[in-house]
């Protein structure tokens, strides 16, 4: 269980429901995610962490579904439920089905397995790479 | 300094070399890899292995360009400067220039830090994600 | 759910029971917390790990109250609910509150993103640093 | 090395160049850290992400130099040489000693130790906790 | 909960179902692994990973039940509950008893704590190691 | 390069100069290592952290080779060349070669990947481990 209260919509500042109003515009979405609620508590915190999300997520050189991908990689290998099932979600509704995951995953696992190991043998990069 | 000695391509027994082989002719690469010379040692877990990067990189539901970009994520997220190298040179050959790195990685800094400050606070899970 | 049995008070041998005695002591807490049930099968690390834990946790140069905070965002960037749990607690009972929580976890997610992404593009110390 | 180019000061446009300013402003330091010249290919990445540290690590409930010791803690968690280098001689700079570098430390390791053992034997929370 | 269906063995293709009986064979128990169901939606990726793991896990130089303690413990590391667990029961069913794992945990706590402590103090490797 | 000066032993206090003869003496080596002469600034710790290895990695039920290779395999996971090294060449001197040593980290990378991709999918546990 969070160990924060959570500041739902209804207790909201003036400052903190502009933002929450920009979180459910921006992901199209019925809630404000709990990642937010719980660092209401801290506005400038808050606000400075939305507007990167929008930097970072938003239109650029990687299409949003790749970022999708990759926000779901990145969480599998440091281990964060939440994100995963977050994400998971929203790739999920961009098309990505069960086969597309396990193909993702099978990534993960082939690098995350490779990392460990080159470390473990402390094997030095290629010349020329 | 890797901590084995590598087995180079003069010094390999006929099973590991048709392995080599079929690395470099994959890859399109005039040189076999450090990490498949560290593990010829154990000639059937090189065999396995390579299987396995066969199948996992080769044609699927995802293109080979977005999977070179979730090796290096998922490299930066473990910690792995060999196969950071080693992918950030395959995602250049494909196209990949620097702002679409640093782009990649702008994802990686969000989540990886959103990762660990949700398991700080102990973040549920949305409901009905 | 633990893999091994915790030793229970009723249960523990003298040796491991005058230990227990000294974590209450210490701790100032009604209970002996289920890390130590767990590692009381081998006594001689039960013995050796606590009385490091009262060095490393003792006065020193660094306040009771902020080494609290320090193990907070350690188990944080290091995934163990257990501890986040444990010492969350201890930093509320030492008068820590939401927003104070918060801003520790911000420090954690700015420094565990930059940890990630600069690894991601192998980027050089600065000189004289 | 880094896997792409710095962007130096003498090449940076007006509106990386003011960021920059800004950065050696705040941290009063003569020269602009490679982390930022890094991501200096994506200004508003680069913006919003500088903008976020300043509120992080700005006044607020936590003192800067206890920010600085959970920076190190996070880095040194997360593996990250950059990082551990540039907030250790901040740490240094605001009268952190070797002896207050190796107590800071200690919590690192005993936290760090207890965090892998209790996952490894799934030890579940202490109730009430 | 899993993010994929599980492709139970009455669904599965006859291509997944020789590789599930396999399983059952070669581990000698009456169900397959969800590791192995959720993955079955990419046969191609399940049935190398599976013939790796054979290879990995058969007869070598290192005996099986010491491979079953490495499994656990760099589980433990990565923070993995799933393979902690699978592999804490093919431990006991080798004879490993509750002392045993914590012996074998207070390993993985020395040197994971060690592991962050040496990182976070930039310790150089011993001239000769 | 270390971030702290090493406390060498012709400049060790009576305390520290008594913990490094046992260490040399313990561990057979003709030089105290880094780890120790790093964390002699805090004697209090250093004594602590020096029992507990002895403790630790001492006799018990698991072989001294087997827990070497138990601290590679958990310093690969967990990042530490300094650790890799040091446990590497302990285990080389007690006859471990680059085969065994293969054989060893092939095992981190079946479990690495498995542990991260059983993360991203959410696996649940198998009913009845």
């Amino acid at each position: 269980m969070t160990t924060v209260t959570l500041v739902e919509e209804k207790d909201a500042s003036t400052e903190v429901a502009e933002i929450y109003q920009d979180i459910r515009k921006t992901f199209g979405m019925p809630f404000v995610p709990n990642l937010f609620k719980a660092i209401a508590h801290n506005p400038a915190y808050l606000r400075a962490s939305w507007e990167r999300v929008k930097v970072v997520m938003g239109p650029g050189l990687i299409d949003r579904k790749t970022k999708e991908m990759i926000a779901i990689a990145v969480s599998a290998a440091n281990g964060c439920d939440y994100c995963v099932l977050a994400h998971t979600a929203a790739f999920k509704s961009m098309g990505g089905n069960d086969a597309a995951l396990v193909e993702l995953m099978a990534v993960v696992d082939v690098f995350s397995g490779f990392n460990k190991m080159l470390e473990g043998l402390q094997v030095a990069p290629d010349i020329g790479v």
